[in-house]
């Protein structure tokens, strides 16, 4: 069986677990304190290099991490990948304008926000600052390419989708104000009524 | 024919270039002033609504952005792009850490050094010193990687090669001491050596 190394309130970690749920592959969780340095461990090291959740191991023993890596992994075959070569690579746009522009914005600010707010860093304010900046414009980006349409890519449900959701519907814990974006609203309705959809903290 | 909108000195914008002529893919190529706005015209936004180059025009018209997108479009069929559905996952994998880990440290600081030096940003140096750490951080786990390794995944080469070369061979530009990772030079060497390699600034 597979085995994901994960901790629950990361979207990164979130994607994969509803993935994996959405095409009913049965797995193992091992949840992981990422805050008191689980990840960093020698034997963590082994599995992930890099020190991240989340990270799969499969049933041969061999290790994938970064999430969008995955979630290409489970999905492939499936039809959250599109067949068609062009639309194949829109997902894959869309997937890195969420790793580069939305995560690195909306994930941070929440992260510190919900799980570090005691820790001490002077430069955080100006680092907010930036941070939510930069999530401004990924927000309006993305809200823009929501206009009429039901999914980001053909109107079909695709990895796309899924990536984006993570960090994009939890946004209002890194205090962003969603009602100024609409067409994310509808869309985040239709990405919760696909069929299997589960919540951030599901686990199996 | 192919049209890619880029900036010559960008990383991401080589890895774009090195591949199409890699590949042998005729293309035009119309360069843009990043730095005084030239991605942010109406005119532009039209082309990519997230302002950023390299940005490509296929022969219908359509575009496509984010470099490792238009990557994996371009060489899907070929080599580049393995078969094999792990390792393919793995290239996506390695191609995601550059664009998480790599790229925002390398990438940010040696744009700074070389294009923006007179910017005025107080809060510059506290931001160099964390993007600094995260830069090591990130080279010592492709350092290791690489140990006894002709190329990233499964010692053959790939888009994976192609997108971490992009900002590492430039790292001293940020003034990373490369002398510190000797299989990244060793792999360095190795990328240079591919048929059809060319240097950064190269143009069709």
């Amino acid at each position: 069986m597979l085995k994901l190394y994960d901790y629950l309130p990361s979207g990164n970690g979130y994607k994969v677990r509803l993935l994996l749920h959405q095409l009913e592959i049965p797995f193992e969780l091992e949840t992981l304190d990422i805050w008191s340095g689980a990840t960093r461990t020698p034997e963590f090291l082994k599995k992930n290099p890099n020190g991240r959740i989340p990270t799969l191991q499969l049933e041969d023993g061999r290790y994938l991490w970064e999430s969008h890596a995955i979630m290409w992994y489970l999905a492939e075959g499936s039809a959250l990948i599109p067949a068609n070569k062009f639309a194949k690579a829109q997902v894959l746009q869309w997937m890195c304008f969420e790793q580069y522009e939305l995560e690195p914005a909306l994930g941070v600010i929440r992260a510190r926000k919900k799980f570090k707010s005691s820790h001490q860093d002077p430069s955080w304010p100006e680092t907010e600052k930036k941070l939510r900046l930069r999530g401004l414009q990924a927000l309006e980006v993305l809200n823009a390419q929501l206009k009429d349409c039901v999914f980001l890519v053909n109107n079909c449900y695709s990895l796309a989708d899924i990536a984006v959701f993570g960090y994009v519907h939890v946004a209002p814990e890194a205090d962003f104000d969603m009602a100024a974006y609409p067409n994310i609203l509808t869309w985040q309705k239709n990405v919760q009524s696909q069929p299997l959809h589960v919540p951030i903290t599901w686990r199996p």
